[in-house]
């Protein structure tokens, strides 16, 4: 054991600890979740790489000597490597708006410095936690900066995910775009369309999502460093922020810039909230889509049984041979959570007070696991259920052959009033319209195969109005309702009115 | 127009106008939703029932002349009765914690008893609205008070409503007692069951609503009187919490009591956050009877069609004939706004301070909105959708013939393997489990018509183990492996693993 | 009265009635709210824009007479000029997608443009709500694109409100621009800044917000018209959907285009989510802002009593004197309704399933409260808050004077361990930092002087680091740890580790 | 490795491992979170208890011999005691409502029980996870009563923790009883108080908050064994619902009973939104209490000042000697987890079809997350917070008689026209209220520490009206207000109407 010393007196650090006497208090006050924020890995980087930019900005200002300030870079690229990791070892919620965490990058990084330097762990007056490696920094601009660096990185592995899916979709579309389907409005039977027509929206609604991940994501671009303490750069050089920026975009690779307004972005978590609620969003798109592929496969008899997901587990010892939609109720329930979270931010944000938001760890926490599990849903959707969708066709053509709502399609060449006609005895008789058509000669059966194409069924159609003009093609209202005596299509309640 | 003077100086205000000057400057500054407080008469009159018990414990403990006494009991009797309710102008969404509606009050309380002792409105200084109407109150302990009488009442007709409704679900239970269906697990066939105990469901969970509903009014029936300004009773008499909740008991009828702890329930939302809560609770499950009322009335052709919801509007003009589940859609979204509303009244309850919460305005707003709103959705419900509600019985009993599911009820009488070899044939075939055992001779008529019983389907059965013992009666897994080849069932995606 | 006829049979409408029976049963059948659809005109001009521009593409598509089609444009241009909107009369939330309120706009535009053709309401086989007035329309896709444009209407009315409070901060802003002040991070006293820094930031998130809103603005510019029943545009003419845009814009003047994919046009909620996101964005902001005057503003003696809020009506009659910060907290509870609604929009959008979300009206009436609650509650907090802000400029000083976080400033020119020293006496002793540091001849009253300017304090500085180099400025940890003993600075829980 | 098979063919299972080819395959399938089910120990031990108790049941009945029961149960009782729990690897979040976590249990205790009788793990022709282990059992009972059981257990841990804290307020409340103070409502100064009331107050609401947990835990008792697939018993026999009941509550100790309606219990997770709904509430509660304690410890010389936390670690690298209320702000952002996790729980239930709901498993990672991390929560703060707080009396009591609040007070002893006067005088001066009113002869020095006795500020007082009646009393309003001018008392703005 080594003794350290803080405002609180002397403790007993292990003497191999990286860490040091404020990430063993830290440790002890926050014992919440027991999930350390080295379990976020983009995070723990984020950090090494600000200490990193922040040590070569002092070198070049003058600040920082250059024996512990490349001491200090190399232990930060240690970091960045994915060493010393486990040394992270604060609660993911934690008081202190992320003081803790910063303390805790601090001493990681100071000890391993010490030792590159050939000192012993915690021989602090060489070189200091406080002193050397959180110079020209305060907890409030490294630790935001932190979050949006890892934010960012996160969010890109979102945005590839996503798009996995996305193509995945594309390539279904394109496989069923010759399958004929009923589409339903409120669950009731619509008008025909093609299952690629339906496989298609979900890629579209997935490629707009990434553009609105995009566009939130350009927010969390704009860094706080140089505001230290409450964003008026107290204690630090004119020139720091412009020079620490400079050395973040080269470490990172990201187009960072130093956001305009310091005292602003000290307090704000505005960013955040807006790339949570594209998340939200993300997660309302994803969990509907999820919603018509469980109810789409419903059945194999009892139900709409119009697609089959792939089985990927026995559903059932009770029931043989039950599969179900086991994939996409665990896109439900992220979804689910990823909403949650949501609320989450947007109280943690609301809460914010004066100078500074206290409750930055919170939405870390929870914006990390909105990002990844959101990510981990894609993958594992693509692969293991959307890949695998099979039609069945049959069932599908059926469908719409059988369908009251084809007649809406017929409507321009045989009439409204045959329509009507032939809808109400496909109504009574259970009939199919096609064959009610066929069978009063109402269409000969070359037109009739012409417009239940699906390309004439599911895309608008140059309608020639007859001679006498649409009066003359269209019989009035009142003719129609003599001949179809609507009101015993459905059962009515006897209370009604 | 008559002269008034506040903290801010002289205001004109209408002569006949029966509020005053704090009533007028709260109008002004409160424009946010248009919607006064004279929109919710529950609370008006909860008010008026506060001002008139606090005028007659006033008059008993001698602090209260009985002239002015009784004017003021004589105008609260007034407004009880529905008048000069519209008087009552603040916006549903104030500041200032409910003072300006406690300010209204006083004041249309006091100009109305000037006008019946004979003087003209505005003349406060023979009966003054906070010396005389307010005396022994505090906004703080008179506007929750309100709130929670307000409250009681609107939740006894929500109740109410929810009764009805589940009623109606009841007898819906018993006409479809005998009608048989398959039920179904995460949207897959399962086993069979009754569209009775589908039904009877619905009603058990109101059921259990209901005394939710009943357990959580308890609590707002505590009430504040006699805390005054934080709980601590400054500027009351010792006696006058007991005299007054006398008086209120015997106004109201309600089972009222004076809150334990008068500082904790000056600040405390908690009974609020409760009712809320419970109002989401029920709105989860009356959307989710709604969502099942959707699905087994999708269709009419390509969906579950088992159900039909009565017609209560034409659907769509541009899709003759079609019919939509409008009734629980509308049911549907009044959930979804209560459950907003419950985050809004979370996030209220929340931002407290100290000895008052600021924000019961938008906590009663809320509340309101949503018990109001629930009560209706209930009643709509039970009128326009359930009580007309049909069974399509012979689509119900062919899914069961049809269906694979069924094998699970024959596996103690044909066993497992043979069971399982019609199964398959039947998912191979598209033919009904029933047809097969029929035409493989594996169980008499009789039997078979008697194991399809309703009642022998949907409830446990007395499983007599044949001779042998259990393990004669079920050959092994790896017996059964080789007959089934159950691996073909269903498409498999080739990703996997 | 007269006679109409629906699917459901005959029914008498008043005769002097714009509406129709559609409206009427769809009124009765939705009794939740008591809020009539007329309550969000910009809804019912937007219908009637579409509905002109419809007339306008099928006249010039040849689909329409040019009778009938005038009289249709006459008939909307006079619902868009504010006329006929108490004849829309359906419930705020509905059930049917929109379907009553598109059968609303149609029969009253028919029953007008009637009239102005000279023949009775309700004579339909001459002008007919759905065949004339609905021609190549579907709910599907006129109500979503009257949302998107009267939203958009909305939205501007929004940012015109944003703004008039932003500029009232950036006045406070520079008004303040002198006025020093203690800066704190957690609650607890950190740095020194000016009030003018403090109102500036809230400036600069009025127009970040006013940024998002735009942004989010662009997504509901898409519009669906076109798409008909399920977005394949069945019974629609190739061209209408370019046709009808083109004469859309040239009405609302507002960049509208068609959505590049109809099919998911129709069914995807995406852009009011975003909207709504943004709304709850601006909310959050807001309502911290509203928190921080709040607090800034509590006392007036036993509280931080930094600025006075301008009084706008009476606190409290039981406690002489007293005034509240009332705009405020209005404005807080806007902001919790919002976050609610955003929370209803969310689930609204996330229960959209296959083709349609059928729960578009309670997105609608939730989206409209928002905009319009948050514009109105901006338009209140500029004129009856923050112009009338003042500061108590001794109060402020005396803060940062007494203050112990002035010795960060004070770092650079005494070095830490005199710095630390002071700090010491100054918490034992109650004294100011200030008056230690000249007392203790530290600094000449000049430089002190000169470091305690406002521009010394609230911004970077050029630190010249002493010669001897950094570590001959600042003291070794050890060494200071000795002077200080800050262990005695705060009591501390026996139960630590 | 040894090989195992279901519905999608072979496949290698380790040699070693007690689960079998379900658990693996869901561990493929659901890559979530990195979360295993294990993590929560109360759920897989609830898991044993159940199939401990079932295997004892189906014993009684005949259905189970009792060579195999026994090893089933002695199996189950080395899980209970905390072995074999690494073996339950799926992720907490999954699809399949649960099948994947029972089948998880099923094949680890069947592969168990096989070892104890002998038997190599996999041999499961000799013992069968599903047709042994899983006897008479479906997920959809199995599932729904581990968590319910987990869930009570879990309850009593975090009802004790939040005693525990309750305590500790109490015997804050007990040390501060006599220490007065000013209350404030709206933020502003109001009237006195003791900070024993305010501490109370916290153990009152806490206590209040026990009461709801315990109702809420009294749904959760209702368990649903014997309904197997969807609550119709199907496949088990009559007596069994009743005796696995009576094991059950042997195993656990717990006061549980069947429910009353196992087709409702198998698709209601009412209980559980209960449940989330009073673990909300008490994260409002102990939300605002933390907010509360951030106030009155803010400072130390800038802020409220009135009482302060222990120092549990340092708070600033760039401001020496700060410190942060961090231990109150780590249990805020708890609060808005268990407020966002409720969201999700919410959710989850809403989406529930029909006889199932497929999302049990995030209810359940939400709840048991909620629960344990509350817990946490409570004792962090009791320890390491609460415990520690010390009071700034002289600070509280100069406040008190500095305040102009303390007119209130004096009111009945020397009039409200002295009392404005002297209040318009504290307030232009910045005197004190008792100061003035010794200076002005008003009272005797006796009668004034007399009335400002805590004891006499703090609750109702017998008011006796001096001869002459109310009115000799108290002066007019309108006299009163020629003396007072208060208008003077507040800046106004100038924009006021």
């Amino acid at each position: 054991m080594r003794t350290e010393h803080d405002l609180l007196g002397d403790r007993e650090v292990p003497a191999e600890a990286y860490y040091g006497v404020h990430t063993l208090r830290a440790a002890e006050n926050f014992r919440i979740t027991g999930i350390a924020i080295s379990s976020y890995p983009q995070l723990i980087n984020a950090l090494a790489a600000i200490k990193q930019a922040a040590a070569l900005a002092n070198i070049e200002l003058g600040l920082l000597d250059d024996s512990r300030g490349q001491a200090i870079v190399a232990a930060c690229k240690e970091v960045r490597a994915g060493k010393l990791h486990e040394h992270f070892l604060i609660d993911a919620i934690q008081g202190g708006a992320g003081t803790s965490t910063n303390m805790n990058a601090n001493e990681v990084i100071a000890n391993r410095a010490l030792e590159l330097l050939g000192h012993a762990k915690g021989d602090y007056a060489r070189l200091h936690p406080n002193e050397h490696v959180n110079m020209s920094q305060s907890t409030n601009d490294v630790y935001p900066t932190a979050l949006k660096i890892a934010t960012c990185r996160s969010l890109r592995d979102l945005a590839a995910a996503m798009d996995i899916l996305r193509l995945a979709f594309a390539r279904k579309a394109d496989e069923f775009k010759d399958v004929l389907k009923m589409g339903r409005t409120q669950l009731q039977d619509a008008v025909p369309m093609t299952l690629g027509q339906e496989f298609h929206t979900y890629a579209v609604m997935l490629g707009e999502d990434q553009e609105r991940l995009h566009e939130a994501a350009l927010l969390i671009q704009e860094i706080n460093m140089g505001a230290t303490a409450i964003g008026t750069g107290i204690a630090s050089h004119p020139a720091y922020a412009r020079i620490v920026c400079k050395h973040l975009i080269a470490i990172t690779g990201l187009p960072l810039m130093t956001a305009p307004d310091l005292v602003e972005a000290t307090q704000d978590c505005g960013a955040f909230v807006q790339v949570s609620g594209v998340l939200k969003r993300i997660a309302v798109k994803i969990s509907k889509i999820c919603n018509d592929l469980r109810l789409l496969s419903s059945g194999p008899r009892a139900g709409f049984n119009e697609i089959n997901l792939p089985a990927v587990q026995a559903g059932s010892s009770i029931m043989p041979g039950k599969v179900n939609p086991v994939i996409p109720e665990v896109v439900n329930q992220v979804a689910f959570e990823v909403i949650g979270n949501d609320l989450t931010v947007t109280m943690a944000a609301e809460a914010g007070q004066l100078q500074l938001n206290a409750f930055e760890p919170v939405i870390a926490h929870s914006l990390f696991k909105s990002v990844s599990h959101l990510r981990q849903a894609c993958l594992t959707l693509e692969e293991r259920c959307v890949n695998g969708i099979t039609a069945n066709r049959e069932r599908l053509l059926a469908d719409v052959e059988n369908s009251i709502g084809l007649v809406t399609a017929l409507n321009p060449y045989i009439g409204y009033a045959a329509a009507t006609a032939v809808a109400i005895e496909a109504h009574a008789t259970g009939r199919g319209v096609a064959e009610l058509v066929r069978e009063r000669g109402l269409l000969s059966d070359e037109k009739l195969a012409e417009v239940l194409k699906p390309e004439n069924l599911t895309r608008p159609q140059s309608i020639i109005a007859p001679a006498g003009g649409e009066d003359a093609m269209r019989p009035s209202l009142r003719d129609r309702r003599k001949d179809c005596a609507m009101d015993g299509l459905r059962p009515l309640t006897t209370k009604l009115n």
